[in-house]
């Protein structure tokens, strides 16, 4: 692995002959805004580059791999697992300067965009021609294509319609020798020796640096029903998500929120949530107008037999916001809670949601914490944040001890350590328990292959204290 | 990559201790029987082991390891690619003992075979639950899920339903130095910084021998309908799979056959189909009843409204295998030709499948060959076959021109050089082209990170040809 090292005056001046001095920055205060990611983890770069086209970046990638310097990429920096974060210093790319939706071709259906542009700003400009670009994390208002596709990002809509994987057809990349490369093409259901494209789909940034991206688009479903089912027993809200999923239907959407969560929101927005109830289930179906309406119908039904107390229904685009707003408010409700939310991405095969919930609320109680649970509940994947405060180090030993047995109850649970956050570093010390020794080496393997020397992105994924299990 | 050697008595006498001596085959019959693929190119194995557990299996990648004794995995056989020849002799270890269907989940819909399984005992499993495996290659009937994931298998529900990767949970494997590991989970959805499933899905018997597969099932759709268009101009035909993707329509199937298919079925089997006809295109869509009548009627008037001349729609079940039957047999009626057939396999987006269509009929003429078109029109996957001898050499140049041109035709037309039959050997000299230099180099990286040696069914994908452009 790449070690932190001082950048030379000619390193420097390198750079700055690659993108221009204006792009180049080694103030304090500019390296400070672009030392943290959404986990609120921190390390200062000791440069932040910002290149316009493929071309410069190749020359930073070029650079960086002569001098071996550590070298992170950034989008919005609005990822979960520590990804943007310069573990190890070295150059920071910013890439948000990449910002131009090329192309959306409304016959074959697919976009072609630059690796800054913002995930709403794709799914609004494809709305415009009648298509569809489903993968939408909570934070697709900020979050780039990018950060997206090297993350692999999810949202509410993989239970109906996957995750990012499932919709990139063609990446233009930067591989670590600084050659620029694309893999993939526009047709769909390609197959072939290796899917290149999907072996740097959550790549997470250790294998090349995403310079253009082909997506796939949908028709834009006819209709879209929302539901939002309200429950006096945690675990009836539960029992409806995988009995939805165990009667064969296939909503766009199943959230999940617990009475903390709930509470926390009210508590941030004021905007008259029931905070007496112990959960909410959003739901939404999309498709054709009169299949929409029966599904809606069946999933209203199984709603009411698990024991909802309240399901309301909305009947136009202001009450369909409504009903979501709270959830899309999560994230920033719990962070006002406390000092530091670290907020967890574990899935469970969706039968298991029950059990997942029910580990959730005792480990909480074992460690004496506070903590939310909310999450897209359809496709399993759960996120239980743990409001804490880092410098509280009695606490944060309790908050460790609690990560470790919520990861050891999902993988019990036939589950998953990261549902669609990605390891970073903050997964990075479960990944061996996981993957197991052979899973995690032919990992490590593909890694070492494409990036010998070690420097995109050093300090994730693939971490000194698993590496010492695994040869110990 | 490893050479061809003797096999010494001491390797045959671990063979034999591993797999029971029942189990390992030096006789010239038997070889020959397992010498060749449905691409009828062949090239004999030293020895045929038949192993019936993972154990024995790993003890046999073991001592091919320790012997540099290359090894080629073999199923039922059906590949286009020639993935299953042994092309440098050594050991060839066949699957079909692996048969077991060990679990039909129905709560949460998957199922764990082994991967000797074939196709439709899988399909037909998971309906007996009222679930649906949607991949379905043509040779279904006899393909097995190892194959199936080994080439990652297309098929064609592909234009709606994805290919064989889509639906790959996890997979229990034995890497190339003998370890047993199993990559992946049964929660759908994963991401993670590396999709192993994926990685192996479709690496071709290269990377990893498959002893176990977790498939993703979906609840069975409500109904099917299906019909069978008829034209008398091919161009109409392509015109109207062009114009239903175009409208936004996903049906399940859309194939097309032309005039030379017809005719070589209808010679084959006696039906009664309309010879006069230039076309005709085999149209089903699937979903809940109401949905597919409305598609149904959509895709009827697009089919009019582009000179269908006929429209057959299918009332039952008898009538709807009376119209595929057609389509399934034209793989045996084309053998039936001429002593040697040449099948293809390549894929463009859909809005170009006129333009390939008439290149590939432009091509027939420019080479004097008896070609017929038929293919998966619907996800631009379109099967040019060449019925020649290759007993005639001059025929058999004129033949490598003319595949040639088809390739660069459908690289030009955005398109893939395999759709879903994989690479293997026979599109092994086109790889370079279509993925580049750098493309190569990092497939060819991958290979060898996890199979340092080349021993696992070596002379496929990677070729001296090519890896001689490379460095040169």
């Amino acid at each position: 692995m790449a070690e932190t090292m001082e950048l030379t005056a000619t390193v420097l001046d390198a750079l700055k002959a690659a993108v221009g001095s204006g792009n180049v920055h080694t103030e304090i205060e500019k390296r400070m805004v672009y030392s943290f990611d959404s986990t609120f983890q921190n390390h200062l770069p000791d440069v932040l580059v910002k290149p316009h086209t493929a071309d410069e970046a190749a020359a930073v990638v070029k650079i960086a791999s002569a001098n071996g310097i550590p070298l992170t990429v950034r989008g919005a920096g609005t990822c979960l697992s520590g990804g943007p974060v310069a573990l190890e210093g070295g150059i920071l790319m910013e890439m948000t300067a990449f910002k131009r939706i090329l192309e959306i071709n409304a016959e074959e259906r697919y976009a072609v965009v630059e690796p800054g542009v913002v995930t709403n700003d794709l799914i609004a400009a494809a709305a415009g021609h009648d298509l569809f670009y489903p993968p939408d994390p909570s934070s697709s208002g900020m979050s780039t294509l990018g950060g997206n596709v090297a993350e692999c990002a999810g949202g509410g809509r993989g239970v109906k319609y996957g995750v990012t994987r499932d919709y990139v057809l063609e990446l233009q990349l930067i591989l670590p020798d600084g050659q620029q490369i694309t893999v993939g093409n526009k047709v769909d259901g390609l197959t072939g020796w290796l899917d290149l494209p999907m072996l740097f789909t959550g790549s997470e940034g250790t294998l090349a640096i995403i310079t253009g991206i082909t997506v796939r688009l949908l028709p834009k479903p006819e209709a879209i029903r929302t539901a939002l089912a309200q429950y006096d027993d945690l675990d009836a809200a539960a029992r409806t998500v995988s009995a939805i999923i165990g009667a064969g239907i296939v909503p766009t959407t199943i959230e999940i929120m617990d009475q903390m969560t709930i509470r926390a929101v009210e508590n941030f927005l004021q905007i008259g949530l029931d905070t007496s109830k112990a959960a909410f289930v959003l739901l939404e179906v999309d498709g054709d107008s009169w299949e929409v309406e029966q599904q809606l119908e069946q999933v209203i039904a199984i709603c009411k037999s698990n024991d909802a107390v309240e399901i309301q229904v909305a009947h136009d685009e202001a009450e369909r916001a409504a009903l979501w707003k709270a959830r899309k408010s999560i994230s920033g409700a719990c962070g006002k809670i406390n000092p530091t939310k670290i907020g967890e991405d574990v899935a469970v095969p969706p039968g298991n949601i029950p059990k997942m919930i029910q580990a959730v609320k005792q480990i909480a109680e074992k460690y004496q914490l506070n903590m939310v649970v909310f999450g897209h509940a359809g496709d399993g994947n759960l996120h239980p944040n743990i409001m804490t405060d880092k410098r509280n180090a009695e606490e944060m030993e309790r908050v460790n001890q609690a990560i470790d047995e919520l990861f050891t109850r999902a993988l019990e649970l036939g589950g998953t350590l990261s549902g669609e956050h990605g390891i970073g570093f903050m997964k990075a010390p479960y990944v061996l328990q996981e993957l197991g020794r052979e899973g995690y080496l032919a990992q490590k393997q593909v890694k070492d292959s494409l990036d010998p020397q070690g420097y995109l992105n050093p300090g994730k994924i693939f971490i000194e204290k698993e590496l010492e299990l695994c040869h110990g």
